[in-house]
Parts: structure tokens; sequence; C-alpha cells
């Protein structure tokens, strides 16, 4: 998993009909404490908000952390860093 | 998922029977509002043209975008970004 | 698989409900005997601790490591090295 | 999907039996019309030949252009750029 | 896929029980014909020895290569080049 702190809402109102109502997150990775300059898009399954920093699963096992697993996703934010 | 924005059209007459029909397209890569030198080409599920700023899902989850979801692809353009 | 050394534990108590009760920890990437400047967050199979160097899946692989398969993850810690 | 160019054929008499009798090929990825410093080696799905530009899927959805879909392999040609 | 050369065995009492009796591998991965900075652990499909240039399958494609294709591992050599 990657650490990163939410920078951004992503809005698209022409997306595929399966990503409809979730929320899209702009996220920049964190390594070693630092904010570097990678960024992801993240569905969202914690309630994060801009400014806080996140845990964030990528690939498959991004969707399991999602009630419909079947959303063209490939990174959620599965933890809100304390 | 990945932001980027469509930057030409890949034409491929001899391509795999599963990728007939399937519109192709290179795809730049922005992080952070900026254009930067990475690449991608990827398949379309939302009528993504030259020029428009899209998001992109990769890998597995790519699929899920299409009607057809074993069509030998690894990303897939899913919503434009407004 | 990728091999590290673990720097710390993750603390995230708004988490995915899916991840409660997981221990996450931060490792650093060690490539060719040196610790890198890479860095990724992982759940733990093998009671791993703090300075240890161990060894990651990463992806769909990761998963299998676990007792639970559909763990929101895409990285596990699967061996100390000796 | 990534672009390259095809600089080589692989041989390799040992190799895992699921394996035998694919031609296997050394590809120099193509970024933005520039040869880049980064190779894959990938299956070939559609006939290409060395010095073709290539279309490559990676992951699992390569293993579907291939007939047999449990060829342990993350990396297949599925068409030839015009 | 990616070619590299087998550079060490990784010693790991304590690991998965899924993974016990697997010969566990460090590799240097290989690019133009040229010894990258880039290592990868990985399982073996083949009888690779110390010093040999192989081909590694990684991420799902790689368990096709084994036996158990339950096991915990995102990367597998699948030959030897000649």
């Amino acid at each position: 998993m990657l650490m990163g702190k939410v920078v951004g809402h992503i809005v698209s109102t022409r997306k595929n009909e399966k990503l409809v109502g979730s929320k899209i997150l702009e996220v920049r990775l964190i390594e070693n404490a630092e904010e570097t300059d990678k960024f992801l898009i993240a569905l969202d399954s914690v309630g994060a908000g801009i400014g806080e920093r996140v845990l964030l699963t990528t690939g498959s096992g991004a969707r399991l952390a999602l009630d419909n697993q079947s959303t063209p996703t490939d990174a959620v934010i599965v933890g809100i860093v304390d």
C-alpha cells in the first residue's frame, strides 16, 4: 500500500456509468514522511477529506474495499493515518 | 487511476482479433496539473477525443469498464475531467 | 518479491472495516543490500518487528499469504530474512 | 498498453513447460515516438517481427490475447502499429 | 517478462507456511544486455543457479508457472536464457 495526502477532488461529468456516484480524489504520495512529486487518482472507502494523510491500496485489492467490486478502478483510499 | 491528455490515435491494421473495433488512443500522463514525459496506450469507454483531459484505469480494473471484459488490454479511459 | 526493512507501525483509527485488526507496517525497500529511498506500506503474515529485514509479496499474490484473502491490501510481509 | 520496437528473439532451451512453443521477443519501449532505455520480454499473438513497432498488453490482460490463457507470462504483443 | 541474472539465495527461516520448501533467489535485472541497479526476489520453476541469465514472469502470471498456484509470490523464474 502507499501513503499520501488528499490534495483535490476530481470532477468528471462524462464518466463510465459504473463510476457514477463515486467520490474521486487526487492524492499526492508521501514517502519517508515527505511529499513526493508522484500523484494518483483514487476512489474513497473511508470518508477522506482534503489535507488528510491516507493509505491507498492499488490493483485488484483496491476493489475489495468497495461495496461494488466491479467498479472500474485501480486505487482506493482504505484508511486515514492518525 | 491516472490523469492524462489524449494526444493521438493509434492505427493498427494487424492486431489481435479481440481488439478489432476498439478505439486505441495514446495518452500523455499529467501529474500535479503538468504534462509529464510518460505515455500510455489505452482503450476508450467514454468517447474521449484528442486534447481532452481524461482519467485512466489500469490493470484488471480497466477491463471492468468495457462491454467485453475479455478484451486483452491493461488501460482504459474511464472519464473526461471537467 | 521485494526485500525491505521494517521502519514503523502505521496507526489508522478510521480505516476500512476489512482492515480492522490488521497490523500495518511501513517498510523501507532494500536493493543490493542497500537501503533505498522507496517505501511501501504492508500487512504482516509472519510476526515481523521494527528493524527486521523482510520479504514482501505485492499484488494479488500478497493476499494469498493472509487468512482472509478478501483483505483490501496489495502488499504483505511473507518472510523474515535470516 | 505500451508501444515498443521488437529488437530480438530470446532463445531459452530450459524453460517452463507451459512456455514450450512460444515465440519470446525482446521489445524496446517507445514513448512520444522516441526509443527509450526500457526493455520488456513479451510473447507474441500477431506474428510480429524484428524491427516492427508493436503494442504490448501487460499483466493479466496479456494472457487474454493467447489461445492458452494459463501461459505463465505478463506481457504479450497484441498489435503491429501501422 | 523481465531478464536478469541470479545473484544469490535468500534464506528465510521464519516465513509464510505456503512458502516452505520454495527456493528463493535474488535476481539482478538486465536491460539491453547490461546489468541494472534493480533487483527482484523470485521463486524458481526451472532449476536456475547463481550466475545464470533468466527470464522472470511477474504478477498473477508468475504463479501459473508453479505446481501450487496459491503460493504467495509475485515473481517466478520461467526460463534460462541460452
